[in-house]
């Protein structure tokens, strides 16, 4: 029995996010499948677990985390043996940046609850949701691609040649963007980061069709 | 001259986070006013310091830096005298997941760029941008307000009795929230939270009404 449990749903990519650094960290975690599509706002009991009804929540030792990149973090403190954030302060901030480039200007625009805001409250068409989806996804890859792109750290990573926190939440974003059929071939730099992520085990074990949970 | 250029918008939020991180750790800067609202997507020169076209971004060195909350990790390990970080793993955790609750949940969906989609591509009324902007922040402050009420390590700030990043991010929020005429008056936690940072000069030397760029 492990001592740590993670609530997520496969297809959660905030989800996924802490399933790639957790995995990356070697630490082995008992899964607990929230199913997103039913749970719905009235939910209690997982209101319980986490007030905004979201996934993912890591429990440790009987305490409950809540969002992912602070979750990240609390593992990156609590079991720092393999980080994933570099050692100098002005390194771990551009691992942030592109980490929050999809964690905050990304990720929240275009999750379930906005997309059934959308259709249920501004009658948006499938049509309009898409394109909202890819305007997004575009705005902020379009950056992502040009930071990566003129800074000297980036490597076969985000961030130099071994995979930190802005990997875990930059891979996850782009199966996201294909599932949701975006074309994403202009962005080279982020491509070849995915691929070399994807050659790690930590990486693909984390993917949603891994999952437990998965349809 | 100050080492630390902090490139702003009176109200901008997410600058106002990071001006109230300085004035906390008592760090002087140099204000560089952006004007979010005449800068536009094409303004190749501020693209330049931010390849997103958005504030905050802090020059430390010569070094740029993005997004509020890595520019304030950022701040907190280079300049750790007055922290704006609990000490203990669980609390810092405790302290990002507030900050993240702002950042990543509330103000991504209300910020500038989305209600301009909103009116010019789904043509929405500005009856409909407000109830969305209202909307965002029901959700999110009820969900801040549950985490803070069932914490007992919530005291005169979001953590404990000294303000930290979390009161930092939810100041702005509610000045926001009462800019945009929502009801705040069901988040009891929050407001009393609000009124003790208020008391304190960092907290309202960074308002955006004492910024030099504001109208």
């Amino acid at each position: 029995m492990s001592r740590l449990t993670l609530y997520s749903y496969y297809r959660s990519s905030a989800a996924y996010r802490v399933r790639i650094v957790l995995n990356l960290k070697g630490l082995e975690y008992n899964a607990i499948p929230v199913d997103l599509l039913t749970i719905g706002e009235n939910d209690g009991e997982y209101r319980d677990v986490n007030p905004q009804g979201f996934v993912p929540t890591l429990k440790d030792i009987q305490r409950l985390f809540h969002q992912s990149l602070a979750i990240s973090e609390y593992l990156e403190e609590t079991y720092p043996e393999i980080p994933i954030l570099p050692s100098v302060a002005r390194d771990r901030a551009q691992v942030r940046v592109l980490s929050q480039m999809v964690a905050c200007d990304i990720h929240p625009l275009n999750n379930l609850r906005v997309q059934d805001y959308l259709r249920e409250k501004l009658r948006a068409s499938e049509e309009v949701v898409r394109e909202w989806y890819h305007h997004w996804i575009r705005e902020g890859f379009e950056a992502i691609e040009a930071l990566l792109e003129r800074s000297i750290a980036t490597g076969e990573f985000c961030h130099g040649d071994s995979p930190t926190l802005a990997d875990a939440c930059l891979v996850p974003q782009v199966y996201n963007a294909r599932r949701y059929q975006c074309d994403v071939s202009a962005y080279p730099t982020i491509l070849r980061i995915e691929q070399n992520c994807l050659a790690l085990p930590a990486f693909r074990d984390a993917a949603p069709e891994n999952q437990p949970d998965a349809a």
